[in-house]
């Protein structure tokens, strides 16, 4: 069996272990965690080091830590000619150390702590330095989830910058509808199946063509009276330059 | 049996069609279209007129139109003292006719003609002149949907503005991200889960909770990353004004 090894204890490293301990393909043989009681609650304690001395013998190691410690958590290990990879969607493969074989494993989701996801429909980009060691990565990227792609390390950036686009900005935009209804006492549940309709239209239909509202209608009367409305000045200028880029931008069907 | 009749044929009253044809507590009398083929695919072509002289007594008329033409339509109307309610979000219900009962039947969704909508999931939003008169509105609203909210025109504006955020203002970052995802042939697919996966999360964690992303972690160097990585000054804009405002008005937690 594929052994794996995780570095990190953080909200990624978190779901991977969940993920990982469900496998039956591959067996996770350590985490590392600077704070052993982070994952106790996820995996044998037996199987939690925080001694980078103490890393066993495995076929690929995750290193799953915040994008700025990889390089110097990746120099750090002690050991050379491993397959060592990262998590990170906006990281370079080159920062990994080139005493061990790079590759980057890339789960294309949004991870919070209190919300569990299902591995298996999250999409995971791999790139590897060495083809040999393609098999075995997809093997274990196979073992969690159903969608294997390969992405190189410039489409892996803009992957990730349409990532904060599609997630983590449209949640702000959940975020000041939110506060727009709590200012009027409107219950934030009214919204929900919009929410959801919303993101479901786009996996049938492309977001041009769902594309609604009054700025693809060109209703300025509308458009204006929302803009009276808002007296917060951000808000005004997020309505403001978002309306005008669906203007220019958006074919009308 | 309560009777209903549809003044309209755009998208919104198509919708509204199908509910209350599957309806076994209302029925459904007449549709007015002035293109009669515009419905004929949803109804019983008796049942469609383009004459207003020709409309049949109902308990209840719904005009779906675009929002500036609810007055004109309301005041061509050859009959009153009856109930006649618009669909709008963002139009008071003064604008009705006076010679009528006035009151608003708004569903919060979006209505695109190629996707099939559950209509029972959707909120309707009520507003009444007539305190007497809620009855019958709440009968036929209960009829389609199990969502019934009472809210009034100050309200509605709210939340039609919160909904352009949420919805149209949401899909239009879908549509950026598949365009930057285009430019690097990456398929929309594979951002597919993520674009459920946020809907799906603000349906359990407020919206505040829910945030992450390079914004919510101060984390300059990837978003300095990210402004470099964009080349279209539009979406430059939009990632520069949403990251500051998710800095500014979203507690860490």
């Amino acid at each position: 069996m594929v052994k794996v090894s995780i570095i990190g204890s953080g909200n990624v490293a978190q779901h991977l272990i969940q993920a990982f301990e469900k496998s039956t393909e591959t067996e996770l043989i350590q985490v590392f965690s600077r704070k052993k009681d982070t994952v106790s609650h996820l995996i044998a304690k037996e199987k939690i080091t925080n001694n980078y001395n103490e890393l066993k013998e495995a076929d690929v190691y995750i290193i799953s830590v915040s994008d700025n410690a990889i390089s110097k958590v990746s120099s750090e290990l002690p050991f050379q000619e491993k397959l060592v990879v990262h998590t990170s969607g906006s990281i370079d493969m080159t920062a990994l150390d080139s005493k061990n074989r790079k590759g980057v494993f890339y789960p294309v989701q949004t991870f919070s702590k209190n919300k569990p996801v299902n591995f298996k429909s999250i999409p995971l980009c791999l790139e590897i330095e060495n083809q040999d060691d393609y098999t075995i990565l997809e093997k274990i990227a196979k073992s969690i989830s159903d969608r294997i792609y390969t992405i190189d390390s410039p489409q892996r950036k803009s992957l990730h910058v349409s990532a904060v686009f599609v997630c983590n900005f449209v949640n702000h935009l959940y975020h000041i509808g939110n506060e727009i209804c709590e200012n009027s006492n409107i219950p934030f549940d009214i919204l929900k199946p919009l929410i959801k309709e919303t993101a479901e239209k786009v996996m049938l239909l492309s977001p041009n063509e769902a594309q609604t509202g009054p700025a693809i209608r060109n209703d300025h009367k509308t458009i204006e009276a929302h803009l009276a409305f808002l007296t917060n000045e951000t808000q005004k200028n997020i309505y403001k330059i978002i309306t005008q880029s669906i203007q220019e931008n958006v074919k009308k069907l």
